[in-house]
C-alpha cells in the first residue's frame, strides 16, 4: 500500500495516522478519498478502478458493459420523497447512467437486523419493485442476511447493477477538457436536507422532498441527440462541490462555476441557513452534472430542460486549463473562492 | 404479494405471521425460503429469479452472462482457514461457477462500523486482493459506507460478480432429471465448525480449518472435459441437506443419498457431536454438488479428484422420479430417512 504524495493537499494524512475508522471515512469527502486511494486503488490496481468513476467499464465477448455497486445505510429508511428501497434502485441506476450505459439488471443484498418490522420490509420491497419498473431495470438476483439485535440498524441494502454501453467509449472524468461547458440538471441540496429533517424531526414549510429519481432517461436523451458527453457525474455524498473537485483533480483541469447559476430552492436554502450547512456540500440523489463541448452547451441544456426531472437544467460554468485540479466559485457578491472537497462528516448516513 | 400455497409443507406459515424479522430468516433454511418466495420472487417475478439459482443468467448483446450477489456478515471476521475478505471473494466466485460461468469481475461494498480498527481493514483488503488473484477475477468497482458505533458490527462486505457462460445454456436446478448421478466435491461441515469454534473460543485438536476456496477451476475442468452438467450448487447456509432438498423441490425429482458415501472429517464429526449439530446442516464454502448424466458419474468424479481442492470428490447418490421433491438418506445402519431443510437457526452469521 502506498501513501502516494500526489493524492493532493486535500488529503494531508496517510490512513495509517487513523488507528480506527471514523464516520468521516464514509462522508464522500477527503477522508473517503484518502481511504479509497491508499487502500483500495493501491491494492486492486486496474484500469477500471483507476478511472475513479461511478462504475467500471469493460468488454466481455465484444459487448461493452458498465458495472457498479453501492450500499445504502440511510437513516431513517423512510423520508419525504423516497425510502431506502427506491434510493437503492435509483442510486445504482444513476451510477450506470453516469457511465453512459443503459441500466439493465440490478441485484439486491439485504442485511436485516433481528426485530426489523416485517411490515417495513414489505414496504421497502414494494418501493424497490415500483422503482425498478420506473427505471426500466430488472431485479434478477438477491441475498438476505440477518444479524442479531444491536449488530445492525434495521435495514441496509446493497444494490449492484449492469448496463450496456451502446455508443461511445464510455464516459469518465478523464474525458473532461478545457473549453467544456458544465451543465447542472436541477436544483441542489434536496436529498440531504430531506433526510436530515426526517432524522432530526425538523419541520419545514413546505416540507423538503428528496430529489431521488432515476436519471438514465435524460442522459440517454442527450446521447440520442448526438451530444458528445465528456463526463457525467451525480453529486451524491459530498455534494456538488466535492463532485466538481474530484473531476477537476482527476482530469487535471480547472473548473469555474457561477454561484448565481446554481439553483437552490428557498426551503433548502432556509434549512441550510438554520443548520449552518452549505448547499454545495449537501447530497443529491436525482441530479447530475454533464461536461459537453463548448458549442453544445445551450442545446444540451435545452434538451434536458424538456424532461420533467431536469426542468431547471442550466449551464453553471466552464472548464479551463488552469489552475489545474481547482474549482473556482464566482460568488454572488462578485468575488471568487476556491472550493475544497467536503472535509469531516457533515451529514452522516444520508444514503 | 402472495402467500402461494404451493411453497411446500416445509414453509407452513405465511410471512405475515411473523411481525418481525428473526435470526432464522437469515439461516438459509425454511424461513429464508418462505421470505424469498413470498416477498422477493412474488414482487420481482422474472425468469432469472424464478430459476431459484445462485445467480441470474441472461444475455446482453449476444453475450451470455451470469450475475450474482452476496453480503457477508461472518462473526468473527477472522477464522481458521480464512476471513471475511477471502470469503466474500470466493463466495461470489463460487456462485458464478455454480451457474457454469467463468468468473471475471467482482464489486465490493463495505459497511464499516465507526471504531473498526484500520489494521483489521488493511488485513481484510490484503486478503481480498490475494483471493481475487487466486480466483482469477478483477475487483473493478467498490463503495464504502460508515455507520456509527452500535449500528453495525465491525465490517460487513457485499460482493457482486459477473461471469461469462462460454458453453451450454447455463446451469440450474431445473436441469436435474431422473437417472442423474450426484457427486460431492469433498468433505462437509468444515466452514461452519471453523467459524463456530472461533466465535465460541472452542479448541479442537487438530484445529478445524474452513474449506473456503474458489471452486471455479474444477467446475471449468468438468466443462472442458465435455461432462454434461445438469446442475451445480454449493452447499453453504443450511448445509448439504438443505441444498439437496432445494434442488429436489425445484426440479420435482427424488434424490437418494448414501450417508456412508458423504465424507466428514473426524474433527468435524467430533465437534458436531459435542455441540449437538448434524454435519449435513453445517455450512461449507469450498464444496459443491454436481448432477451429471448416469454414464458420466465415474469419469466426472475422477476428474474432480485430480484437483487438490476436490481430492475427496465422490458419487454420493442418484436422482429418481419419485418421491418428487424429497431427499432420502440411506443411513449407516441400513435404514432410511427423509431429509428436511434446516428449520430454525442452527449457526447464525457463518457467512
Amino acid at each position: 500500500m502506498s501513501d502516494d504524495e500526489d493524492a493532493g493537499a486535500a488529503c494531508p494524512l496517510p490512513i495509517s495516522d487513523y488507528p480506527e475508522i471514523l464516520l468521516a471515512h464514509g462522508s464522500g469527502g477527503t477522508l473517503t478519498h484518502r481511504l479509497i486511494e491508499s487502500l483500495f486503488i493501491a491494492a486492486f490496481a486496474n484500469p477500471a478502478l483507476e478511472a475513479r468513476h461511478d462504475g467500471a467499464v469493460f468488454e466481455i465477448g465484444g459487448t461493452r458493459l458498465a458495472f457498479t455497486t453501492d450500499s445504502y445505510v440511510v437513516d431513517p429508511p423512510f423520508f419525504p420523497g423516497g425510502d431506502i428501497g427506491s434510493l437503492a434502485i435509483y442510486g445504482t441506476v444513476n451510477d450506470l447512467a453516469m457511465c453512459g450505459a443503459r441500466p439493465l439488471y440490478v441485484s439486491a443484498g439485504l442485511i436485516l437486523e433481528e426485530g426489523f418490522a416485517m411490515a417495513a420490509l414489505q414496504r421497502v420491497v414494494a418501493s424497490m419493485k415500483a422503482a425498478a419498473a420506473r427505471a426500466g431495470v430488472e431485479l434478477v438476483t438477491g441475498d438476505t442476511k440477518v444479524v442479531g439485535k444491536g449488530c445492525g440498524d434495521g435495514i441496509f441494502i446493497n444494490t449492484s447493477g449492469i448496463g450496456q454501453i451502446e455508443e461511445g467509449e464510455g464516459i469518465s472524468p478523464k474525458g473532461v477538457r478545457p473549453g467544456d461547458i458544465v451543465i447542472l440538471s436541477g436544483d441542489i441540496g434536496r436529498h440531504g436536507m430531506a433526510v436530515m429533517a426526517a432524522r432530526e424531526g425538523l419541520e419545514f414549510e413546505p416540507p423538503i422532498q428528496s430529489d431521488s429519481a432515476p436519471i438514465s432517461g435524460p442522459v440517454l436523451a442527450l446521447a440520442a441527440a448526438g451530444i458528445e458527453l465528456h463526463c457525467l457525474r451525480d453529486p451524491t455524498r459530498g455534494g456538488l462541490a466535492t463532485t466538481l473537485v474530484e473531476i477537476a483533480e482527476t482530469s487535471g483541469t480547472g473548473i469555474g462555476i457561477d454561484e448565481s447559476a446554481v439553483p437552490v430552492s428557498d426551503p433548502v436554502r432556509g434549512a441550510c441557513e438554520i443548520l449552518g450547512l452549505d448547499p454545495f456540500y449537501v447530497a443529491n440523489e436525482g441530479r447530475f452534472v454533464a461536461f459537453v463541448p463548448a458549442g453544445e452547451g445551450e442545446r444540451a441544456s435545452r434538451i434536458l430542460a424538456g424532461d420533467p426531472l431536469c426542468r431547471d437544467a442550466r449551464i453553471i460554468g466552464e472548464v479551463t486549463d488552469a489552475p489545474a485540479g481547482t474549482v473556482t466559485l464566482r460568488t454572488l457578491i462578485g468575488g471568487s473562492r476556491v472550493l475544497d472537497m467536503l472535509s469531516g462528516e457533515q451529514l452522516p448516513r444520508i444514503c
